[in-house]
């Protein structure tokens, strides 16, 4: 990169990396980006068909109207209390053009999501990292830290740990600036913080539709808030951030209660199966509330020698080389028959 | 807004105001947004079909590695000097987290594209801007600008006014900074600037899909440059800003030239019809290489009244009110159909 043409604060910048896409169609157990190992709603099929025609020369509505309708009448709220994203990702750095200006704070909890740093690289904001405590759990410091914006992740990737109302709510009534609580893996958790909007309007909640509801290769997410959060959020999004048929399809997997909890609750049986047959293998495993499970490979074992046998056998995981979680995996909940592949896979790497 | 949330530099933020969509299926002549009067490609709608299946629970290629490619074939380019963007918004926008640091000069000629002071704000930029000339001509103030990063729209909204690539060049080659070309209406105009990219590493061309491709619904554009530029755009990039059916949808469009090229013939032809009717009701009409027309009404008649008229009976066109362009329209080409409707209206308004 040239780095004479890109601005100052971006010299030497390592971007995030998300996790490997091997091409479609290849026989890979892919279980290293948390997508869901059951298919969309065959509504949401339909629906991409059915808007799939003339009507794509002309632009999108720029709120992506049917779609924010559908999610305030699923969760009981105002139209005025959602915005939607083209992903998760980008809702986040919305908070960030919206609420944290040059050399201002911004903090979150560590380890999270690892997309928060870059971010604060390239707005130009002061990065404020407070490391998690005993089970994952946040800090004073950083409750009463006065940062315009903090980012909480709940449950936390990659940990899949879980707090619950109040402990989000200590935070969120301490800070003077905006929570955003990504609840990107919260349907496979016991609870959301949805109700806490009721009472704090510096809450903004970011959900998605890339793993509970099977559209990852759709880019579909959302921000739940108060109507004044939200429309500081709607000011400073791209004008038209959602295509048509991405309006068609989140309308219609929103509206497809049924397919949803099938799929929540493939996902926690399979977590619950997946983590047992990993402890009896000797792996640690952490107590996970999301889409996939924070394990250890028994002692002596080399993580990242682990996962590139892994890799060799066709089977993606995450694995982590700093501390706190060097050698620690992410493994993400698939299909009972990927499980089986990961298990052979590494009974013959670790014998 | 709830304005102690919002980062200081938004105070008092007008966001860029996208033109009115009214919702589908209602029988609007719709002139305002650019968008083409034809249907995107049969094979276009195909493609999305064919990709609307199980795989959309997959993140999507990080890269839109299909398009990106297809989009280097078109052009005789490597993929490394392509990037893909949600829409040419998104391009702008990352034009501006690559290039422009907090405090740095972003400058542009005027009248053109109102996202760019918006976008100066938030980013926290100095806007520099540069009124045109006499024929809309660049100044050398502005050539010799030593702004990061200038935007010049070619041909440029609203007037319609085209540069050919000895101008572009002679901005382009006294910038020490990136000089950023949205082509968007190119393919209605004489000829692009592409063959600059060979000489100047601090040119990037930004094209869409929007509108020669009738793909406004799809939010899908590109930029071409040097493979340093390109790779500090892919750097600020979200990790997955295409969805799956847009990268299906942008492959297939780009690989038919013929659908394209009866696109842009015709929208060429009607401009031409539109310009001579527009002058024979006593228009001023601006000579146009976009694909729309740059028109004023007969003097004494009022731009905001006309448009308002119009709007009654179902005709949307953009107007001005701020000088240099006060009382100017900006009139998509339609079909003839509505070339017709729109001429009838005015007939009845302006007699």
């Amino acid at each position: 990169m040239q780095e004479s043409f890109l601005k100052r604060a971006l010299w030497g910048f390592q971007p995030y990396v998300p996790g490997e896409q091997p091409p479609d169609g290849e026989d890979w157990v892919k279980l290293n980006t948390n997508e869901s190992p059951l298919p969309p709603s065959p509504r949401v099929i339909e629906a991409i068909k059915a808007a799939a025609d003339d009507s794509l020369r002309l632009y999108p509505s720029p709120t992506a109207a049917p779609a924010r309708a559908a999610v305030a009448a699923h969760f009981g709220l105002d139209a005025a209390q959602v915005v939607m994203g083209n992903g998760g990702d980008e809702l986040i750095e919305m908070c960030f053009r919206a609420f944290a200006g040059a050399g201002d704070r911004v903090a979150y909890p560590t380890p999270t999501y690892p997309l928060f740093e870059p971010l604060c690289r390239l707005h130009e904001t002061a990065t404020v990292e407070y490391p998690m405590g005993e089970d994952w759990a946040w800090s004073d410091a950083f409750a009463s830290d006065p940062a315009p914006l903090k980012f909480i992740v709940n449950p936390n990737s990659p940990t899949g740990s879980w707090a619950d109302a109040r402990a989000v709510e200590r935070v969120v009534s301490r800070s003077r600036g905006v929570v955003a609580l990504d609840e990107a893996y919260v349907d496979f958790a016991p609870a959301s913080c949805i109700d806490l909007l009721q009472k704090h309007r510096n809450l903004v909640i970011l959900r998605t539709l890339s793993k509970s509801y099977a559209l990852a290769g759709m880019r579909v997410a959302f921000a739940l808030g108060d109507p004044s959060l939200i429309a500081g959020l709607v000011a400073v999004k791209d004008s038209y951030n959602l295509d048509r048929l991405a309006i068609a399809a989140a309308t219609a997997a929103i509206q497809d209660d049924e397919h949803h909890a099938r799929i929540v609750e493939y996902v926690v049986a399979e977590r619950a199966w997946l983590a047992e047959r990993l402890r009896a293998s000797r792996f640690e495993v952490s107590p996970s509330a999301a889409n996939f499970v924070f394990a250890k490979p028994p002692s002596g074992k080399d993580a990242a020698a682990v996962a590139a046998a892994l890799r060799e056998r066709r089977v993606l995981v995450r694995h982590y080389d700093r501390e706190p979680i060097a050698g620690w995996f992410r493994i993400t909940i698939g299909t009972r028959q990927q499980h089986e592949r990961l298990l052979a896979a590494l009974k013959e790497i670790l014998r």
